[in-house]
């Protein structure tokens, strides 16, 4: 049997421990949205598949990449042109996630064909219940040389 | 006075209410960490002020912009040349802000000057006891139009 006091320390104390912690936990819902994203990333990207990809898109889809249409018809042209015609080799490694709410943001490096260089990205997606409906990048190529001895990874 | 049992069904319901909020609370070390990377990047790239960043730079700044030196004296080098002699008016509003763990995400656009159109980067800082300790960017210029009524941001 427990006091209502012990019970009151017991949970500050639970509290505290959890507030402590240098990361937080993902949500239910942020591991989900994760989930999620790394899936559409993966057959989008690296599969070029269209079906699969956009199985993973919600009822709006609103792009701002600068490059690509609007909505789930800018993102089909998107796979099918881009991705499947004219880069058919086209592969990408995430190299980190990070997850924040209704946000995932992926460091990617994507390499057109083996050897090339190719470009480092960032990719931020926004989910709403389960489904992807907004997206942002940013796109640079991978210079030859670097003012550094690390990458830009 | 509470039993064993009532205090585990109390345990348990709270672990399932903070589990089952969709965006986590950011521990007391995120919200520190977001807070030292809003005030490093005022101070480096909006007042440009070499001292006031620096101080939020931990005993090593490991580089991966493809452009700046390693280190704390790139940084220097960057903030003197890049940003104070080349680029006095240069202003970034800070879109967005992602947070998890050690590191924090900036979604930015950079204006040169007033008018200009400008640049999207991706920030991503890595921290170590509430100091910058890693860096990576990626950054593309804003174009003049779009394929849809959406900005780049």
């Amino acid at each position: 049997m427990l006091s209502i006091a012990r019970v009151r320390a017991l949970a500050v104390g639970a509290l505290v421990a959890l507030a402590s912690l240098g990361a937080h936990a993902l949500t239910a819902q942020e591991q989900a949205n994760k989930d999620v994203v790394l899936a559409f990333y993966e057959a989008a990207i690296n599969q070029k598949d269209i079906d699969a990809a956009v199985a993973h898109i919600g009822p709006k889809y609103i792009q701002h990449n600068p490059r690509a249409a609007d909505g789930v018809e800018g993102l089909k042209s998107f796979i099918g042109g881009y991705l499947k015609k004219a880069n058919p080799q086209l592969k990408a490694s995430i190299k980190r996630v990070i997850v924040q709410g209704d946000l995932v943001v992926l460091h990617v490096h994507s390499v057109p064909e083996p050897g090339a260089l190719g470009t480092a990205l960032v990719d931020i997606f926004r989910l709403e219940n389960g489904k992807i409906v907004e997206h942002w990048d940013v796109q640079q190529p991978v210079p030859e040389k670097l003012p550094h001895g690390n990458t830009m990874f």
